[in-house]
């Protein structure tokens, strides 16, 4: 059986492995929001539209805008169902990695910008998909943000945001949901490839992690594939006639079988025997999915929902000719799509539309003029706006935030003759609405809704589903602003991630600086009242650290859910931390006048931050607990101080006056020393006596400090108080 | 003469060295800004107060501001007799470090935020001083941007920043002006000692720069004197009787040999014999110095100057306890003290005067009511505001941007009683006055004044001197807007430079941040008029890329002087850059009513950017010239396309499409060869045929479209066409 085992570690074809003794060979197909099965016959297994019909649910950037576990658990399932019916046993996704730049051509297939909320909703859409016998195969692991480059370019990413952003979410799915497959990225990270780092594939992922399932190169991110399974890689993809392959002997024995062990796993997982799915149901579920996941961005004089007694007019290319998923290999070929002209035929009669721009962004007068005209006419104009295809794609970044200039320019026009104006919006990645945010009336954020989203957006906009969706990822008022303005892509084959831990709302609230919609914000038909905000402090032996409760009231007239987020801000001066972090959330729904108290439970390992050579740890101390609807609508808040373990720092000759001074023995230790010598003299002597001088020498390492004349003390007087009090 | 060679590379004392043969021993003092020569039998070296008095110059923030090279090396000659008189044979100076954070409690020490600024400054006290055969002693070499651990943090930076913004200014003042000493800094560079740094002290000071004196360390910076000497390091300071030391053997004979040659260089050039030098004349050019160098922030109502005839009450405890240097190592011992009280003693007859707060920051009710009382009562309120030495000092960082809490609630109070205020501001490092700028008519920023302070300080306010100083670092309006606050000053041992090139109005402008008051600010009692920008373009031989010359005319009704300054807009697309930078600058002095035509050389290596792995380069291509009074207010601009040498990439397998494209030949021949293979097929040719599609093909390896179906070609195709084409 020796022979051959180098042969298992790269696919048969372009989405099948070898078999593996005892089981058929494993397929894989794309599509972490629509299954996109490719006939194996056809030799362009890439061809768009070629692919078997199937469900295309609302993408990832959607989905996470319900912040609902659950929802995203029974999608993950359909999923799975769908999976089952075309013979697929591992489906590529689900893709968290961090929205680091609003202009990453691929965010419409992430979760979020920030950790917590992308590894939880990943897990739950992995639990789905497990349910069902088919494996997950969560990517792009890892640090792939951004399409420019992304087969070269190298992440260079410090060690804390390394671990505290970009790997988190994978660690949170991995720990929670246990995948059975992980994605290598295409990058690579801090000059490593990612799909031959022995460091993440192998120390991190397995060893620290636990992960026990196989990691999959992307699709053509093996270079070297000797080198690739030495680190930790199972299985090279796609299958490859020509090109570097292993053979037996390059590599060690072991390190074949242990590959195969895992291959063999996976097989035994996954289940072979095909199920059937219901397609209707599915496109019920994509519609109920989409509508639950806008997000009302803005709703004055409470314009939204529409009074089917108004006279409305729809305008916007985009509402005929909806653009419901991103481009790219996630593409689904849908089994029907519903436009909102579609919906609005069957729902809203009596409603005027007028195509305004055209979809390729070629300016036409006529267009604009007709729309101006109708809208004119109308009591209501909702304007269906976004991004094309051509604005954002798998493989290529975005070069500015703005709506296409056509669409501005609608929109101008038809404030001129309208004073009632709701904007829907379908767009993958954030754009701000600065510019004609005060022109429109109403901003509904539908992202990509899926092939139902016709219906979706109608409901929404008449108010049979009040919308609940929170954004995921902050909305900026000007690109400048965003944290990687500066570096994102890079340049010269690296890209710095240089705001470290601090992106997304950790920079925007840390520098406090204005954003067009906040982190967590989304509006409702109703309104939520918090009342008596308590905190109950674990014990440190209880992974739950506190329990943040609180009254939540539907004060408003429709039932409707809130998202309650806690953020904390850490106090206890282990590291450097951002003004306040996400740690915790939940998703309630209320009839109107409901009122219910609220319990979230808050993890202590989502409280620990990471400290280069430490590692993770939280070492107790103050820290602020801040309840609201948004990271800046924060309702109720306290300070509350929690237990933790201490970080010890060994002292040495180098650590500072100020590091000996604390520590409990040798601080002590030193002092009655010096003093016994008769103190600090002369300049040393003036320093210690004068604030910004004391500072200064209490900063300066010890060793430093016996270089100058003053301190009475030589290096043997040091290493025998080491010698005595380290033992 | 093996024995004892090892014996030189440490200092005899903490002063001297040991001398080399035929020479006497080589002694050094502190003092940038005025010489701190202490008594060699006086225990305690560091003594305060306890050095020969000497003449108190203004420090390198005030001198700076002058943007006037001429006066900086008339400062450096006066520092170099006064160096003389007291046998002295190397000044520890100039520091020019980069400010990279106002926080850092150095700043008083160095130039500016601007390499080229700081370069060109320090060349110039280096030419000053070495005129008079004392040797200039470079420092903290490099990246010393913050006194906090800065005996063990290390300074994280990547190597474009490091080699355009941390180590341009020292290259500029080293090929200009030669001089004898580089002082290497206390903390690590990407994880290695400064000290100890062979790529810092070898490859690039000495290979690529050619420097050919003697490295010094900063006093208690080397760890390991061996390996800081086969690093680069010729003499670790100070001496000491303890400690480390190199033995005759523990390094090649070669390395001492070449270390002794230095040091036999260095004790020729400096001469031995005493000069006199005359402390009126240099107290006069300490007055004279400042006064050129204050920075009319704001001016009102053309407030200023003062009418004598005006009551004016003179506010503030820094009237008459001035603060004119900074504190730490470069504090000297002056020969004499002008307060402005003293001054208005003299000169403004008549003035009352009110302290207002204490020293020492404790609040005090009644000296607030007193001074209300007495600015109630005057025309103009004279406010002397500032930092006191305990809010900056070397070896401590601060960590807010504000005035003193005292000062600003005696500005509060002021504002009540009195429309007429003017602030005249002593600070080493930027405060900004966004909270109380409003409420006054003037502000003065005139830094640390050297002990000739008040007479300086009065020439200004009276209107003897016009104000021509402008600033050398942007005054931000928050903390939180500047480049590095998140990260300054780092945690657990580093400092991640997170901000790149983009430090101070490199960020602020290609950020789009307002700001308190621009780089390059600094108004006038009279007006300049900017007309007819030409720019004359240089052939590719010629070190000067492009003159840029304009008229400028004095059109107010007195004599002053402006600095003209040069920004470059570098539109080559190379690599990223910043919005603008300064590449030229010059100063000009004119008559009221008095025009002239002025002309800027700007040097082609002043335009070059630093590309990893390639090194300088200048490619040519379009880029705009603006010419301004300050970064921010451009006079008069133009687009220019300049001669460069392009820099050419070699293509591979894993260049991408686009850049195979882009060459001169291959790109036709591997685009032919598709061609004939019929072009590319399915999902790759649809790709092709979509805008998004196509930026996303063309940013991918060649080598990695190989893995997908569609592009008719194989790697030895790909090879065959590197193979024939790049011989």
């Amino acid at each position: 059986m020796t022979d051959g085992k180098a042969r298992l570690t790269a696919g048969a074809d372009y989405w099948s492995t070898h078999p593996v003794p005892g089981h058929g060979p494993v397929r894989f197909a794309d599509g972490p929001h629509g299954l996109r099965v490719q006939d194996d016959d056809n030799p362009d297994h890439l061809g768009i539209g070629r692919s078997a019909p199937a469900t295309c649910f609302p993408p990832a950037v959607t989905l996470a805008s319900s912040w609902d576990v659950d929802l995203v658990r029974e999608v993950g399932a359909a999923l799975g169902r769908e999976a089952r019916t075309h013979g697929v046993h591992v489906v590529l996704g689900p893709g968290l990695n961090i929205k680091r730049s609003p202009l990453c051509g691929r965010n419409f297939e992430y979760y979020s910008e920030d950790p917590l909320l992308s590894g939880l909703l990943a897990g739950a859409m992995v639990e789905g998909l497990q349910s069902q016998g088919v494996g997950a195969c969560v990517k792009h692991f890892a640090a792939n943000n951004q399409e420019t480059d992304r087969m070269r370019v190298s992440a260079d990413i410090d060690a804390r945001p390394l671990r505290e952003i970009y790997l988190r979410g994978f660690e949170i799915a991995i720990r929670e949901a246990n995948p059975w497959c992980v994605m290598s990225s295409y990058n690579r990270i801090n000059g490593t490839t990612a799909s031959e780092n022995s460091w993440l594939l192998t120390d991190v992922l397995r060893e620290e992690w636990g992960f026990d399932g196989v990691v999959v190169s992307d699709w053509g991110a093996v270079r070297d594939p000797v080198a690739a399974l030495q680190a930790g890689l199972d299985l090279k993809m796609p299958g490859q006639e020509n090109g570097p392959r292993v053979h037996d002997g390059d590599v060690d024995e072991q390190v074949l079988d242990r590959t195969l062990e895992r291959l063999t796993l996976l097989a035994r997982r996954t289940r072979a025997e095909k199920a059937a799915a219901n397609p209707e149901e599915h496109h019920e579920l994509t519609r109920r999915t989409a509508a639950e996941s806008a997000v009302l961005l803005k709703n004055d004089t409470g314009l939204l929902p529409l009074s089917p007694s108004r006279r409305v007019a729809i305008i916007g290319e985009l509402a005929r000719t909806p653009r419901y998923q991103g481009a790219g290999s996630s593409r689904v070929n849908p089994t029907t799509v519903v436009s909102a002209l579609d919906a609005a035929g069957r729902r809203l009669p009596g409603h005027a539309f007028a195509p305004g721009y055209r979809i390729d962004g070629e300016p036409d007068a006529a267009l604009l003029e007709e729309a101006t005209r109708v809208a004119a006419e109308a009591d209501i104009a909702v304007l269906f706006l976004g991004l094309p295809d051509s604005h954002e794609a798998e493989g290529a970044d975005r070069t500015h935030i703005d709506l296409p200039a056509d669409q501005l320019a609608l929109i101008d026009a038809i404030a001129q003759v309208n004073q009632r104006i709701v904007v829907a919006l379908s767009n993958g990645a954030t754009v701000t609405t600065a510019p004609w945010r005060d022109q429109v009336t109403a901003i509904v954020e539908f992202w990509l809704t899926g092939q139902a989203g016709g219906d979706s957006t109608l409901d929404v906009l008449l108010g049979e589903v009040t919308p609940s969706g929170k954004l995921t990822e902050t909305i900026p008022l000007r690109l400048e602003d965003t944290p990687a303005f500066l570096d994102f892509p890079g340049e010269n084959g690296h890209v710095r991630y240089s705001e470290g831990i601090h992106v997304g709302y950790r920079y925007y609230d840390t520098r406090k600086i204005d954003v067009d919609f906040p982190f967590g914000h989304g509006l409702s038909y109703t309104e939520f009242r918090y009342d008596d905000l308590a905190v109950t402090v674990h014990d440190l032996a209880d992974p739950v650290a506190m329990t943040v409760s609180s009254e939540l009231a539907n004060t408003g007239d429709r039932t409707g859910a809130e998202v309650i987020q806690v953020y904390i801000g850490d106090r206890t001066g282990l590291v450097v931390t951002p003004e306040q972090e996400l740690r915790a959330f939940t998703k309630v729904w209320l009839a109107p006048g409901e009122a219910r108290r609220v319990s979230i439970p808050v993890r202590r390992e989502h409280l620990e931050h990471y400290v280069p050579g430490t590692g993770w740890a939280f070492p107790g101390g103050p820290v602020e607990v801040r309840v609201g609807s948004s990271s800046r609508d924060i309702r109720l808040s306290t300070l509350v101080t929690l237990p933790g373990h201490p970080v010890e720092k060994q002292l040495t000759a180098w650590s500072t006056l100020g590091e000996w001074s604390d520590h409990p023995r040798l601080g002590t230790a030193l002092w009655e020393l010096l003093e016994e010598r008769g103190g600090a003299r002369g300049r040393m002597g003036d320093l210690l006596s004068d604030e910004a001088g004391r500072r200064a020498v209490l900063g300066s390492p010890l060793k430093g400090l016996l270089e100058f004349p003053g301190i009475p003390l030589d290096d043997a007087d040091v290493e025998a108080l080491l010698a005595k009090h380290c033992t």
